[in-house]
C-alpha cells in the first residue's frame, strides 16, 4: 500500500534478542502491506564506548576521525537487524549512509542533510526488499563521512520518509508517547494522543527529551505524519504529530517543560555603539554555537549588559571565543551562571488568549519561585529560574493549565489515515 | 624520498597504547623523509567478537551483511589511528576502502581486489598526510561493501603499494621475520634474511602463518619488496622479499612447513570416462572451493578413484556439493579423512639438484613417518603424513636438509635499495 518509515534508537537495538524483537515490528509493519525503511542507531552503549576509546587515544580527537569512529556503530547494527530479519525468512538489505546517499554539509560531528538520493531506496524497495538504514550518519559530495549530532537518527528517519514521500514515520522509543510534561515530576500526567509540529517543536527545544526539534522541524517541513510509540507496546498507537491547520481545539497551554543543561553569560559594560550585539553573536555563531535566551540593557552610566544562554557543552568554546571579543568590543566583565533551568510553556491556542503569561508569572510568584529571564514567542513562554525550582515549577505549572488530565487537542474533521 | 606502505595487525593496534607505539613507526618512518601510507587491521579481538554477535542473532548469517558488520573493525582502528597520529603533531587522515576506492569483484567475505584508485592518495600524501588506510574491505563498483577473506589486511597493503608505485611494503607482525620452518617446532631456527617470493609462495600456501599467499603473489606479480618484520623491535629488519632474479646463491631446500587445516575426501569408483574429474573439480570451483592436492589412480576392476584435500572449514559446503556429483557422476562412496597434515619442502634450487625428493622421503621412513599421499611442483615436494607426524617430520626434515643454521639465501650483486 504505502511507505512507512520506522526508526528505533539504541536501547531498542541493544542486544541480539532486543534487535529480534526489531525485526517483529519492522515484518509486522511488512505484513500490514506497506513497505518498509527502518532506520536504526547504534546498539546500546557503543557510541560512548567509542567516544571513550577516543579520549584514551588522544584528550583531543579531530571531529573529522570522531565522525570516521563513531559511524562505525550505527553500521553495526544495520548488519545484525538485516540479517534479524533475514532469519525470519524476509528480504532485507542493509544500507550505510554512503550507500543510500545521505548528503551533508561538511560539518563534521553536526552536520546538516541537504539532500537523500532515492534510486537505491526505490530500487532495493522495488525489489522486496526491507530497507535496513543507518540513522545519524552521512557523507558529504566529496565522500568525508559525517554525523548528524544529537537527535541524528530521528532526522535521518524523518528525512528519508520526506525524501520518499512516505506515508508516515515511526518513531520508536521507551516511552509510549508525548505527554505534556515529564512523568517522572508529575506522575500523573497522561500520553497525549496527538499534537501539531509547532507545539511539538517548542517542547522540545525546552527540553521535552522524547523528539530532538531537528526531526520536528524536518518533519513539519515536509509535512510527515510522525508517530512516537513505544518499542514494547506495538498495539499502542502513540502520539500523532501532525500539522496545527488539521487540528481545531486545543487548549492555550500544551505542555509544560524544563531544560536545566544551559548555563547563562552575562557580557557587563558593553559600549552603547552599534554593531557590538551582531559582534558577540556573530562570533559565537561563527563557531557553531547556539545561543538561546537573549536580553539587552541599557545600564545608567551609558552602557550595555547582554545576557544570554547556551548549552552547558558549548561553555568552554564559547569563553575562549569571548575572550577574543571582549577585547575587541571593549566589554567589561563576562560573568557565568550555571545554577540555571529554563520552564516553559507551550502552546499553539496561546496567541487567541491574552492573560497567558500574567498567569505563568503570577503562578511563580505563588510558589516563590523567583524568575530570573524571561523570553516569548508566539507559542512559548519560557522563564529562567534556579535549578532547584525546576521541578516545583512544573508542577506548578501543570496545575495551574489543567494539564494533569489527558486530551489535550482534538481533531479538525477526519483524522488523516496516519 | 620515496613512499613507503607499512601494515600492522590486529594485535599491533589491539588498545590504545598499542595504537600509540605504532603511531610512532608509522611517524618514524615518515620521518626518515617518506611519504607514508599504514594499513591496518581491525583491534585486537574485534573480528571474533562481531562474528560472536552475528551468530547470535543468526546461525547462518548472510555474507553480505556479514562484510557490512566486520568491515567496521577495521573502520574504528584507522580513525583511532590517525587521531594518535595527530596528537604526535603530525598531519594524518583516515580513509575506509570505500573512500580510497579499493574496487573488488562482488565476491562477499573472499572478493579479490580488482583496481585501486590512487587519485585521493596521491592528493592526501601531496597535502603532508600520513594516510591510515582499512585493510581487509573493498568497495564492488556498485558501492556494496565486500571483505577479502583471509590475508585480507596484507594483500591490501601490497596491492596499494603496487597501485603507488611503493619503494617497499613493510608488513609488521609478532615475529621477527621469516624462519625456514616454525619455531615452535624446531626451537633453534634462525630468521631468514632474504628469501624469494617464489619461496615464500610456497611456505605460506603449505602453511607458514607469516603472510598470506595471496599478498605474496600480489607483491610477486607486481615487483614490490615486502619486509616482514616485527613491531616490536623497530631496528630489526626482519625478512626482505624479492625476486628470485636478483637471488644467487640459495640451499636446495629453503624451507620446510606443516598444514593441518585439511581434510582428504576420497571418490572411490568413479567410472573411467573422460570427463568425470572434471565435472567433480568444475562443482567445487563453481563454489568457491580450492582443492590443493589431487591423485587420480585406476583400480583393477576399471573405475578411477580421486582423492584430494580442501580447507577443513570447506567441508561441509563441499560434501553438499559432492552428492550431487556423485548421483551425476555414478560415483561409489565419498570417504573423509581428517587425521592429516600436509609437510612440504620448499626451494627454488630443487629443480637443479636431483634426489632431494628421495632424501625426503628416506628421512621420513627412517623415522617411522607413513607417507598418504605426495605431489611435487618445481620448488616444492609435498607429503601428507598423519596429524601427530606433522612435526617429527618438519624436525627430521630440517635437519635433513641443513635448516638449524640461519642464512639461507645470499642476494646477487648489490643488495637492493629497500
Amino acid at each position: 500500500m504505502g511507505i512507512i518509515v520506522q526508526k528505533f534508537g539504541g536501547t531498542s537495538v541493544a542486544d541480539p534478542q532486543k534487535i529480534h524483537n526489531v525485526a517483529k515490528a519492522v515484518i509486522r509493519e511488512k505484513e500490514n502491506g506497506n513497505d518498509v525503511v527502518v532506520v536504526v542507531s547504534a546498539m546500546g552503549h557503543t557510541t560512548d564506548y567509542l567516544i571513550k576509546l577516543a579520549k584514551e587515544v588522544t584528550s583531543n580527537p579531530n571531529s573529522r576521525e570522531m565522525d570516521m569512529l563513531l559511524s562505525t556503530g550505527e553500521q553495526v547494527s544495520i548488519a545484525l537487524l538485516a540479517m534479524a530479519i533475514q532469519s525470519h525468512g524476509y528480504k532485507a538489505i542493509s544500507m550505510n549512509g554512503q550507500q543510500v546517499g545521505i548528503i551533508t554539509e561538511c560539518i563534521h560531528s553536526k552536520a546538516r542533510i541537504v539532500d537523500i538520493k532515492t534510486e537505491k531506496l526505490q530500487k532495493n524497495l522495488k525489489e522486496g526488499n526491507i530497507i535496513v538504514v543507518a540513522g545519524f550518519q552521512g557523507v558529504t559530495p566529496e565522500g568525508e563521512i559525517t554525523t548528524l549530532g544529537r537527535g541524528g537518527s530521528d532526522t535521518s528517519a524523518v528525512a528519508i520518509a520526506a525524501a520518499l514521500n512516505a506515508d508516515r514515520c515511526d518513531i520508536y522509543t521507551d516511552v509510549e508517547g508525548v505527554y505534556a510534561t515529564d512523568p517522572r515530576i508529575v506522575p500523573n500526567i497522561q500520553k497525549t494522543d496527538i499534537i501539531s509540529y509547532e507545539e511539538m517543536l517548542e517542547l522540545a527545544r525546552v527540553g521535552a527529551n522524547v523528539l530532538h526539534p531537528r526531526s520536528v522541524e524536518t518533519a513539519k517541513q515536509f509535512q510527515v505524519p510522525l508517530r512516537v510509540r513505544s518499542s514494547f507496546k506495538l498495539d499502542n498507537l502513540g502520539t500523532l504529530i501532525i500539522g496545527v491547520e488539521n487540528m481545531e481545539i486545543y487548549k492555550p497551554v500544551a505542555g509544560v517543560a524544563a531544560d536545566s543543561s544551559q548555563v547563562r553569560i552575562l557580557l557587563a559594560n558593553l559600549p552603547d555603539i552599534p554593531g557590538t550585539a551582531a559582534d558577540v553573536f556573530g562570533a559565537l555563531a561563527k563557531n557553531n554555537i547556539s545561543v538561546d535566551m537573549i536580553i539587552q540593557s541599557l545600564a545608567n552610566n551609558g552602557t550595555n549588559s547582554i545576557a544570554f544562554t547556551i548549552d552547558e557543552d558549548d561553555l568552554d568554546n564559547a569563553l575562549k571565543i569571548l575572550e577574543d571579543v571582549k577585547k575587541e568590543v571593549k566589554a567589561g566583565d563576562i560573568l557565568i551562571d550555571k545554577d540555571i533551568a529554563k520552564v516553559s510553556i507551550v502552546g499553539a491556542g496561546m496567541v487567541d488568549r491574552p492573560g497567558i503569561a500574567a498567569d505563568m508569572f503570577r503562578s511563580l510568584a505563588e510558589n516563590n519561585i523567583n524568575i530570573k529571564m524571561i523570553s516569548t514567542s508566539e507559542i512559548k513562554i519560557s522563564c529562567l529560574v534556579e535549578k532547584d525550582n525546576a521541578a516545583p515549577a512544573i508542577k506548578a505549572l501543570c496545575k495551574e493549565f489543567g494539564l494533569e488530565s489527558s486530551e489535550m487537542a482534538v481533531v479538525k474533521g477526519d483524522l488523516p489515515n496516519v
